[in-house]
């Protein structure tokens, strides 16, 4: 993890484009406050308000790169601007009127980036003159401050091609800048433009007018981003035990999807040569041996997760190993939805 | 949720088997408390040490329907069986070995159902001799006692088809049941056996010699489980927020996979003819709208999970409600892996 913290910050460091962590990926603030420690950063960025609620303990400068909507999520987030940079995105009229409004009451001013779909189809407006339309609405939005404009090619994370995935994330941030020029041209701030994750952050974090990549998985990895031959190492594991050996061919482990989650597919095996999880139930892992693999019931066994982010979900606590002595023991203190308790 | 309960109950009423309801499928001691109090029950099924932690301030009856490994957890299982009924599943002599040791030095008595294979592959050993065997190693070993068999036909809960999925519960049952008949022939206690699912429940439920069925998500239900038609209604959904409607035909939700879990596919919109997840991130459900459909930013949308074990899990609560009022919020007491702490 701190190889890859390191390798992250020189890649950055030079550059006019600077990193702006995703807390998202692991939700742990003593991982964040390595990120940060690191250098060569503008900032956290956040998914989700209760994110952002624990990030302000580590940063005064928080990107959450969503669309917040409802009174009492834009009331928290304007409690929380007091003092301190926050910005988040926008796509929508009703956004920025509800974000305002609430930023007015609190007497403070919160950060807009317009939010571009680059061709992801999920949130966004398109590029050109329909982002040029929304960022005029931001200047005319008091309690708001209209910072730039941001968009995810979260589509083209994993595309394994690098030709492939280089291509079209130049196109994406083509029609990213053109916008934050048009905004520029009609005398708009535009002073970031926000794109970019582990996958792409030596594509897009090289193209000329983006200001930061919220690159995030590649402080941990998992077995899904190690496909595309990264230059950052796994640093997370889910330690089970083997409790059941009821063939040669066959072990059972007690970590599950509720302990390392299937929605990139299956974890890995780490450290037993030829041998692949092949279903994962909610506490089983049922692994497919090799001929005379050396596995005991009792054996621990390491799985590499398939997709870090909704695994450091799923768990309190994660341990801090140095070698394989367990040297801390770290709170995943922004996992779980305070929001729920304002229905 | 008590229609679920009630049916449940009246279906096991007037039966020599009964329900053994698990704990694993919600982790809330509120629901298991009226699981509890509608009768035609025989305790809780469990399917971690945790679990039955939680599950022993609801009843002194319990199952840990699974191999339970290492010291650690073997002393916090024999700490539970001080004046209570505990019941573990075994498939490995090192596994009654460990039990057993764990049991003598606690001063109590564990008991253990041999896991029976009938079809899954996961754990379990084959039905017939080498159940035998391991039956009467249990009947050596001090501190455990014999209850019986368990054979969890997990591979044919999703089977669509009800007259295949009939078929093969039976099939599996009959290796189940012929295994119990096999140890009671050399003296050895059988006294249980336990088996079945929502899916299975009124099957294995009728067939002669089982003497309970471990149900789980029958009481909340799921989208998986709604295509089997069985007599249980939806009870569990996630609301969620619109926070972007950036063309007609499209909205999201701020309601992903980190609220609602996808190994069983995407959840259902509820409620919005026509509408259906597209695709689920993080933090956000991509919602595909029929033309016209009157949905604006900042609605509630509520969809129905997939699977409600893993998603029940990613919650520290959840809220009850009599038709559209919430009347009380439950903790989800049993969440969380406090096995964690003993590394």
């Amino acid at each position: 993890m701190d190889r890859n913290i390191q390798r992250m910050a020189r890649f950055f460091a030079d550059s006019p484009c600077k990193l702006r962590p995703h807390f998202k990926a692991h939700k742990t603030p003593e991982i964040a406050r390595r990120q940060l420690a690191a250098g060569s950063v503008t900032g956290l960025t956040c998914a989700t308000v209760s994110e952002a609620e624990v990030g302000v303990t580590l940063t005064n400068d928080i990107l959450i790169a969503n669309e917040i909507i409802g009174p009492a999520k834009c009331d928290r987030v304007a409690a929380l601007a007091r003092g301190r940079s926050i910005t988040i995105a926008a796509d929508s009229i009703a956004g920025l009127e509800q974000m305002g409004a609430a930023a007015t009451r609190a007497g403070v001013t919160v950060g807009i980036l317009v939010d571009v779909n680059v061709g992801q189809n999920r949130c966004g407006v398109a590029p050109g003159e329909e982002a040029l339309t929304l960022a005029r609405r931001v200047a005319a939005t008091g309690g708001l401050r209209l910072r730039g404009v941001m968009g995810y090619e979260g589509h083209l994370q994993p595309v394994f091609d690098r030709g492939e995935r280089e291509a079209r994330a130049r196109q994406a941030m083509e029609a990213l800048v053109r916008t934050a020029h048009l905004l520029e041209e009609h005398g708009l701030p535009c002073d970031t433009v926000s794109a970019g994750g582990t996958g792409t952050h030596d594509i897009t974090g090289r193209v000329a007018g983006v200001t930061e990549v919220q690159a995030g998985s590649y402080v941990l990895m998992d077995a899904d981003y190690a496909r595309l031959e990264l230059p950052f190492e796994q640093a997370l594991f889910v330690l089970g035990t083997v409790v059941s050996r009821p063939v040669p061919e066959r072990c059972v482990a007690d970590c599950g999807h509720k302990a390392t989650t299937k929605d990139h597919g299956n974890p890995c095996v780490d450290g037993v040569e030829g041998a692949s999880v092949v279903s994962l139930n909610d506490e089983h892992a049922t692994i497919a041996l090799p001929p005379g693999a050396a596995i005991a019931i009792g054996d621990r066994i390491r799985l590499r997760p398939s997709h870090i982010d909704p695994t450091m979900n799923l768990h309190d606590v994660v341990y801090a190993l140095d070698g394989d002595r367990v040297i801390d023991t770290w709170p995943v203190a922004a996992r779980g939805y305070p929001e729920q308790r304002s229905l």
